[in-house]
This record gives C-alpha cells, structure tokens and sequence, in this order.
C-alpha cells in the first residue's frame, strides 16, 4: 500500500502584503509572505495491492460531492466499505481525493473562482433519498423521518456527516485534469465512481478512451461531452441506480440526463448496461448506496459484471 | 484496514440567504439554504491491523502543520514511509488528519477565527531546513541551494509541494479535543509526532495521561501546559532532532522551549529521552526526517526505543 499525489500546475501570486504569525503557541514569529508559487490542483490517491491479485487491471474509486476517498472506507455504522470488498476480490484499487477535496488540499484566495460550499446536516439527510424529501431533517434523530424501507444505516447518520467536505462549483476541469494525469499514471484500468464522480470518470474517459477499459457509474451526477459520445464505444460501462427517484424530481431530471447520453453513447455503436436497483429485487438504496446496509450486495453486483468483462479478471 | 472520523461538534448558522446552484453541468438547478446545523471540528483517522501484532498497544500517527496524514505514508520520492514501517513492524497504526486538514475536512465562514494560511513552494524549502536558508529556493530546481549534505529527498521537493494543505491558527484547542475524543476510542496508546503535532501530543496526553503510554516527538514544534508537565511524569517521552539547527535560529529557539518543557517534566519526576541525530552519528536530516532518505533508519531507532519500554511490544 502507499500514496501519492498527481497533477496540478503552479500558480504564482503577488502583490500581497507580508505578515508576521505564530504557528505554534510559544514558538518564535516567523515572517508569512503570501506571494511566490503555489502547487495547485493536484489530486490524491491511495492504493492498496493484494499480495493475490486477480484483477488484469487496477479499479480507480473516484468519490462524489462533498465527500472523499474516505466514502468507500468503513461505513459510517462501522462496515467495510468498497475498498476493503475490491481489495478482498483481488483488485489492485486506488482510492482517490479530489482536487480541492481531502488530502489533496485547495488553493489559495482567487486560484479557485468563487466560494466553496458546505454541506448541512439537512441538506444530503433530504436530498440524497435518506429522508422523506424536504422537512424530514430533524436535529434530533427521534424526529427524523426516514424513507419508509430505507437501507442507509440511519443511526449513524450524524457520524456520516462528518464525512462532509466542502467544494468549489468552478473546479471540474481542475479535477478532470488531475485524474487525467492519474489515468496517465496508474492505467489501464476500470473507473468505478459515485455521484459527481461520474461526471469526471466519463470526461477523462473521452480524453484517454484507449486507457479506461469499463466504467461503473454508480448513481453518477455529472456525464461526458455529449458530442464526444462515439469516444466511449469500446469502453464497457455499468450504470448502477437505487431506489426512490420518484421523491424528488431532481433525481429523475439527472437520471433522464444520464439515459440520454447513455443513448447518445449507444447511437455512436458502444452500450451501456443500465441496472435500477429495485427492478432487481434491490430496494431501499439511497444516494449513498456504497455505505447503505446492502452495500456489499451492490460490490457483489458490480463484481459479477466485472468479472464477466472479457480478460478484465481472472 | 478501516477509517473513522470522531470528535467535533454541532454548530448553527442562520440569517444568511438561500442561493441556487447546478452542482453539476446540465443538472437541474438545487437550492443551497446555508443555514441550519453543521457538523464541525470532527478529525479522521485511517487504521491497519496487522495480523501479525507485537505492539501492545496502537501507534497512533499525528502529522505536523501545512500537512495531512499522507505525510507518513509514501515519501515524495516514492519509498515506503513511517506507517508502512510500523504496520509492518507489527503495530496497529492509526494515522489521522487533524481538524480542518485533509480528510477530516473544514468548516463554514466564521467557525474558525481568522483566514487560512497557505504555504508557497519557497516557504517550506527555506524554512524547514532543506535549503541554505532564505533566498536558496528558485522555481528553477537547477539554482536551488539545498544545505551541504542533506538527507531530503531533493528531486521531488516538487512533488513534496502537492503534500501542502492550508491551516488556520485559531484551531488549536479544535485540534486537541478531537483527538482527545481520539484517544478516549482507541487508546491506551502510543503518540507518534512530528512538528506542530507535538503541540496536540503534550497537551492529549495532559488531558489523559493515563491512556498514552508512550509519546515519541518528532521535532516537536509546540509543548503543553507548563504549569501540567506534571502530568507527563509516568510517560516514556522520546524527542527526535535532526541536524542543521544553526541554520535558522527559529529552529533553535522551538528546540529550547522543548528543553524547558522536557526539564519541566523531569522536575515533576518524569523523564524525556532527547536524541540529536547528528549526535549518534546521523546527519542531514531537514525538518521532514519522517520522509527524508535516511527515513527508515531514524523509524527503526524509535521502535528500538518503543521495544525497550516495558511491556510495550512483544
């Protein structure tokens, strides 16, 4: 196992005035002058490598808004999340931060345009299909009103949310770029990604479609270039979508968003396998399916796609 | 293997306006109400249990400023850092970010005083002892000036640079009640430190001193309370300093308030075991032993010092 940083630019700063701080309580002033060049728009990755490796080529876990790399660890109840199940099956997996998200740290004042934002406890608690739409939020759990069959591990919700991070809405090139240099890296490979993830998972697969050799999209939030769409034909991709899209229409406009470029990608000769949870017998799923109760349920899922993909796995 | 986050705590902010976004290109339009409960403050702490165990205790890795965990993992130049060495070494190793760093992730406007400070690529170079001091930093990595000797890995001080995360300097007492609630989920322990770790080592431990059994300190760059070194009298305390403290006489001033600290412990009947590097014959180490080329050799004479202490390692 190990880490490593990838991608990013320099940036240079001037003109600001120069302060003098303590970094520590005690410790001497030193001098902190705010211009000079910036490492910026790196991304993070931490891979695991299975000493019985089964897996032709590594899976890339990209996570969503708001979260980490640290979604797809323990559960926020305690399980083991999707690194540990893939490392398990034999996969070497990299497990990414995102530009500006976790430790790949953010940028100064101005690199990044606007202001970052942050989630509630409200927010992903009503818009990621935990609770029953908006209102259901309540500061004390007792009076939280969950979807009637929900599988997200409700007790711990509190803890899941300090899981949250903030995000800038300016960065999606920064970040696509950056796991471009990943792909550069470590691929060929599977990209399997969550919510926002989708949406930098198929724009780096459009920049390097000969180095991305299937994609699961799970509940992906963003899409590719639609006029790029012929870019992914060979590449095979698994979309994957939980339960309760009927709460809030939100839901629906994105999945209908990613049927059609599912459709565009399908109308330039390339298929997408699209699976709703619940027309499989998987109900109950929320957003946050890879730390719902049946999480392992949807990596066995996912698994027995993948391994059916010609020479992916042995 | 597994991560958590613990500690933090809820706050509220209202009054501010209700904005509307697309989290996404092409997704539909989502309101962003900031108002309401967040959860902040919360640290992250990612763990590897080794099959084989030895230590008797966990090792628990606490990263300096203007960085995250990653720092102990693989160096910049790629090789194997302190947390692989100690997993392998038979150690449960648990490796946090602090509150606001890396993945513990940080708060809305106005939680924490004050404004991030960030760290340029000149500021580490010249200031942690890697560079001949002010001015022998250059964008060009040709005209830099390293100190004669040095044990940094100078060919990826770049890549060192996308290691950097901001800090802020109001968030100190944060710091220490995360991972105060830290220790009180996984300890007793062992404290691995390095730099501003040292300031949250002392003081965890003045708040529990009965669950630390150990506290190795890394060029440690705070104390703790003076006026509570009694505190400390029963911990083994090992502080580890690298060469080149004439260079910049900041750093020799942070080592005497260590002295001061470390003699204020041994007045109350403690005692702390100080190494100078340079002193048993290792010689130029920068302020990032943890990652300089010699890294494993100075990680080896800390376990020789963690299996002498009694019933600490089997």
């Amino acid at each position: 196992m190990g880490s490593m940083h990838v991608g990013g630019r320099n940036v240079t700063i001037s003109g600001k005035p120069v302060t003098e701080v303590r970094r520590t309580p005690g410790g001497p002033p030193t001098r902190i002058d705010p211009n000079g060049s910036y490492q910026v728009e790196q991304a993070y990755v931490q891979y695991f490598l299975p000493a019985q490796r089964r897996g032709a080529v590594p899976l890339l876990l990209w996570h969503g808004g708001g979260l980490t790399g640290a979604s797809f660890e323990t559960t926020p109840d305690g399980r083991p999340g999707w690194l540990n199940y893939f490392v398990r099956r034999g996969w070497d997996t990299y497990n990414a931060d995102a530009v500006e998200r976790g430790r790949a740290g953010f940028a100064p004042p101005d690199v990044f345009a606007g202001e970052p934002i942050f989630l509630t406890k409200t927010d992903p608690y009503e818009r990621f299909r935990i609770g029953a739409g908006a209102g259901s939020y309540s500061d004390d759990p007792g009076k939280r009103k969950p979807l009637e069959g929900s599988q997200f591990p409700l007790d711990a919700y509190d803890n899941f949310t300090r899981q949250f991070v903030p995000r800038w809405l300016s960065t999606d090139d920064a970040v696509t770029a950056a796991y471009v240099a990943l792909i550069d890296k470590v691929c060929p490979c599977v990209l399997v990604v969550h919510s926002q993830g989708g949406l930098y998972a198929f724009r780096a697969a459009q920049a390097r479609p000969g180095k991305v050799k299937a994609i699961v999209a799970v509940e992906p939030a963003g899409f590719g270039y639609a006029d790029q769409a012929a870019a992914l034909k060979y590449i095979p991709i698994l979309a994957v979508y939980g339960d309760y899209f009927d709460v809030d229409k939100r839901w629906s406009t994105i999945r209908d968003n990613g049927m059609k470029f599912y459709d565009a990608i399908a109308k330039a000769g390339g298929s997408v396998k699209v699976v709703h949870l619940p027309q499989v017998g998987i109900r109950g799923n929320s957003h946050m399916l890879i730390m719902d109760r049946n999480n392992l349920e949807i990596a066995e899922l996912i698994q027995r796609w993948l391994a059916g993909q010609e020479s992916l796995y042995k």
